[in-house]
């Protein structure tokens, strides 16, 4: 709604737009076409923009490639905004971007296509968080949106940075599950900005646990067969050595025994405690108990760890993450991602953390397993590197970094009415 | 800078994706594919684009399909907003869109693939006129950016018509020369929002003359042979019953003999008034003079007419504005042309203005054709019908919908100094 | 029926397979891939595959690439097998196609590519004429199939040079009307064989003269007005300073006062004899008073000239065919055959005869405009150098190098009867 | 040599001109251009071919679709000759072939398209089997050329029916090892021609063993570490019952300690008797005592039986080859095919045999494991159905049905010499 990810959108069609002008006016860097990894961005899920030729029509259009369109959300620039600590570190991130390799094999940068200056310049302002409050009147900030699926799925470090130095909690926000957004957020977030949390907040409902309990309209066995998910969810946030509080976001119509039901498992499964959040019915009222909860939680002693070092090898990261995070048997390369591991390690990018792209709709890869799968294998189909954000992006599965439009869009139902007003979003 | 543009390619882009998602599904509407005339925008500078292969990659991404990228400034949706009068005229006019044939040859609009309403909730603040001021402090209106070689090139006539209500005397701006921007409000503005102007303001430089008369480093009489241009230019004017006043926009350094000889060929060739515009170096006290001449221009008695009726054949009101403006001996209408034109007639799109794709480098449509080009033949490669904005686009000579970028993009220069400041933008 | 065809394609394609993985293999010579002109071929009217892209999937599969089929009728090499003296003559040739350019402007052959050699081997049995008899036991060779629009139309040249040797009179068969093979085989075929004519047999029919009468089922008068279709073919014989025999083929049911008619017509426009083929119906006796005034013909002195000298400019050439054979007023070249003709002139390709690619169905380019087509433009869309054939193509209007399957193929009716028998074939 | 080839070529690709044809002019069939299989086909190692884009271009070019090019070896085509009784069964076959799929999910095929009528009449003569005669002057049928690793890998069924009519023993070659051409023949051709063999003759070399035992220039010792190869194949022939007469292909200078080593292996490992094949050196008395063997072999009593029932499910059939041929311990099967064994087992096509696409360099389907590798996974990667051959075809890990030319092809040198004769065959 600020033009952050226009202006994101912008910045990473700019870089491909020079580096197919840089093509076509002699390739002095001498890239070799079939090794450009660099794709455009797009705000719309537009599934016929995954897979493209590019250039047709003759010279003027330049030379005929292959290639394709992500979702904004998923580009390296917003990842990169996301992370960078300043605009200096921004400039220089963006600059590190990996779009080819030479003839020879050498890795080709934003730098080396004089592209980083411009797209700093771009995203100046969007690099600043933005400020908004609450219906109460709290501030608060809202600043970028990689998605936890396919990016790393957490709100920028600047805005972590600023609360640190205005608050004295601090609470952000990860996308998706805990081993989706959490994980990510610890293993590579917190490195990258020296960040150490004090404790978990675990947001569940009543209908996501009958959801994975695979009877929506059942009751409180409904809510005890799901309760194997939130199981795992606090042994996730065990593995790091944190302590989680349990949020029960409360709808109107939940009935008190199926909420009392998923507190309970929740204490069961070891939360440190587990509070209903009654917020949207009740205001900032109804969401005290949990932040006492909070902080009570963050006061007490954490020994927070990563689930992998950086030392360890790419593979072994991977299977770290697949092992103790989703709970995967096995994990198998496939072989364009094998050859990517072998090329990354020698070209020295083995120290950098991982960033998975997995489905959120399982703790597996497979978005119809449902609850708390177990004797799975994961498959990497394939891993890119984002030298400017500064990790390396597993596929898993089938995941696709640009989404697509169902038979029914929500667009059908979005029209203004005869006064002007806008209907349909909801 | 405030978003518009951006809002302008989502709704662009959204139509297009649901049209594929309308494909994939069932094609429900009957559309033939090889009848889709809607395209996607973006707006770079990105030449690989124009011409591109999607959906490829099997059926998860869709059909397979040729089609490709405008520039923003380029998208029928730019001039809907530029044109529509108010929110409920730009929701019909976006619903009007056509994007499509069936396979019974009758048109598929945006209206029939639900999108027109999403797209309008998408533009809603776009269609308010941005309101900046001066250094000085005067208001002004600042709203769309519709190109006037491949678009209408003009500001919206909502902030006109704000103007209008508002002001003693409205100045909107046309972009390009008085062949492009200018015949453009004429024909099509003046006549879809019932204005009728008083006066023209020709806006010329020193600079401008020398480079027609083919002597950049030139004195008067390179101005003097570049006058030529000036000359047809003010005969343009007066095609449309209007007076001239000649605004010479002076740079710091040019000559007093050659800005006095601009102004006396001015005179000399039948403009109402001519005066310096020193508004750069001196403020609005620089601009004064050209102000009062405007006035005076502005009171006098016009006779403004177009130069086509809407009655005429397609055919007839294109070369009635190659030659009446572009100054062509002939027109050719190559086969594509030729049985767009016979289609739009048939489906009774014969009554709508004409809006050319023409360089805005030559009075003619050849951008090699400096000064005052004669005997020249306009091809006509091929016409569009914008449905939602109200008018057909034929495409002259080779003119793109989408420039590319050139050996030593504007970008390389651009970047950030030590101190975080933006440097290289001018 | 042979195999030469065969032969033929695949030669082509041995030289398109060994370009690509030149370039996938480190493209040592520095072939810009979007210089290359040479295209496939396959013996199969597939309009799908005119235009290709190529090289899809990854490094595995190549670099990718905008190119298409040609029929195989069209190709180069069929026109070097049809022109080629001999063994070493058809080595040569080979060697000497230009496949593409080099980044620094330079041809590339088929001899760089190391390809030449094994095209000659795999067409060494194809060079050979083929030896038939007619139902009368006469010899006769059947020798290559370049169709005379989109190639250059004529029986081989060793084939013409064994008959020399053999027989008293030779007659060979170019392909369609005077403007299309005869045109040919006298500007290019007889130059490159230092051959010289006796005399022209011009073969037409009843059903021919009513076509271009525009009714195809009248009597006399549409036969004496398609009649000026004929005048132009005997004109077009004059232009070379030869003597035409027309052939009347004789259909069974033709009434004798519409042959008289035609025979009339012929003597009456300028024919040194006309008399009936009735070969079809009474054998070679049906043919004996043709072969006659054929003889007859031969005997004249004959003062035969080119049409253009090889030493005019491409063209003056081009417009020499356009303006003396097909009778146009004008003759526009479009950007890219300008711009190809000034590139094979400035690599010294300038002094190539023409071998024209247009329609058969009209004496002009435009295939709707029957009879004796007067006060028409040609347009020539692009050129194209067989540097192994030895001469230019220019591509004029529309014309195609593939053609297309319609509505209902012949191949609907082709099939094997109970008996095992081909069926459907006429 | 014959044109088989050429006309197997013509009938693949008329089927696929006349299925775009089909879609261009109107559809009546209601096929969903997704779902087409039929590829065109060459015969030229053409990697750029395998994946391509057609109908680029506008209209007069088609819809524009994702397909490929296969070797011509490859084709259903082929493999229908191949396995074909006479022309009627040929005919009835082409009509089989399945070429996509209607909106509602129904097979298509050429028969519908009505292309088969005009196949058949283009194979008439590529059906009947081609006669030769050895330099010594014994006849022989060569016929059919499917290659044995992406086709089924043997001579034509007429040519072995022909043959059992006229010999007292027909031998017949399959292509590549047991693993590979005799399965085939075994599991395929014997089931559909009723045939029903005597023994198996297994053609060996010192130089395959050495290549399998890892050290090319190694002796005994090599050999003997290659044996385990030797024992597998022979493994292979007694899980279907038969006996093994082991043929060692001398080379001149092939040792005499490691050809008999090569005998001793075949002893030891259960070949019925083993002998040495000198007749490239000796003629036909070097190959007689192999002759005695083979006939001695084919007297003895044999229990030849299926590797799998028809009966069995499409996957445990692919499970019994893997298993029970290749030596697989696992068989996994990627999602297209999964998808593909449910829609054929739904399409009543489950009782087919199966067809493997598997590399011919190993008894696995990984070319790089040598020898008798074991422990691992086979995965199938997809399945296409030969509705007209008669079976389905998996495809094996990076199994592709086109080869590419390498950085030297052997065309490189091949040439005409100064006499006019081809040299660089060998």
């Amino acid at each position: 709604f600020t033009g952050d990810i226009h202006a994101i959108g912008a910045a990473n069609n700019l870089l491909a737009a020079m580096l197919e002008a840089h093509l076509l006016h002699g390739n002095k860097l001498g890239i070799d076409p079939l090794t450009i990894t660099w794709r455009r961005c797009v705000d719309m899920n537009d599934r016929a923009l995954r897979q493209i030729v590019v250039g047709l029509g003759g010279r003027a259009n330049g030379y005929v490639r292959e290639t394709g369109f992500d979702i904004t959300a998923a580009s390296e620039v917003m990842a990169i905004v996301a992370v960078a600590r300043d605009l200096f570190d921004l400039r220089r991130r963006l600059g590190a971007i990996t779009v080819a390799y030479t003839w020879d094999g050498e890795p080709v940068t934003a730098e080396q296509l004089q592209a980083a200056g411009s797209m700093a310049v771009l995203l100046k302002d969007a690099l600043k968080p933005n400020l908004v409050q609450t219906l109460e009147g709290q501030p608060a900030f809202l600043h970028c949106g990689p998605f936890a699926n396919i990016a790393h799925g957490n709100n920028s470090l600047v805005a972590d940075l600023v609360g640190l130095k205005l608050g004295d909690y601090v609470v952000t926000e990860s996308g998706f599950g805990s081993d989706m957004g959490m994980e990510k957020f610890l293993d590579i977030v917190c490195r990258i900005g020296g960040l150490s949390p004090s404790a978990i907040v675990l947001v569940t409902t009543v209908r996501a646990l009958k959801h994975h309990g695979d009877d929506p309209d059942g009751g409180v066995e409904a809510v005890e067969r799901g309760g194997e998910n939130l199981k795992r969810h606090l042994g996730i946030v065990s593995e790091f050595g944190l302590k989680a509080v349990v949020a029960v976001n409360r709808f109107p119509d939940d009935p008190d025994e199926e909420v009392d039901a998923v507190r309970n498992l929740a204490l069961e499964y070891g939360a440190h405690a587990a509070e209903l959040n009654e917020a949207f019915e009740r205001g900032g009222e109804g969401a005290a108990a949990l932040a006492e909860a909070v902080v009570d939680a963050a006061d007490q002693p954490a020994s927070f760890d990563y689930i992998y070092p950086l030392e360890a090898p790419i593979d072994a990261k991977i299977e770290a993450v697949c092992k103790r995070v989703y709970g995967a048997d096995e994990v198998t390369f496939l072989k364009p991602a094998q050859e990517k591991i072998e090329q990354f390690t020698a070209n020295g990018l083995d120290r950098l953390p991982i960033c998975m792209a997995k489905t959120h709709l399982s703790l597996s890869h497979d978005p119809t397993l449902l609850n708390a799968p177990t004797g799975f294998t994961v498959p990497i189909r394939d891993v890119r590197a984002y030298t400017g954000a500064g990790w390396l992006v597993p596929l898993l599965g089938d995941m696709q970094t640009m989404p697509g439009l169902g038979k029914t869009p929500a667009a059908f139902n979005v029209d203004i009415d005869e006064n002007g007003r806008t209907v349909g979003l909801f």
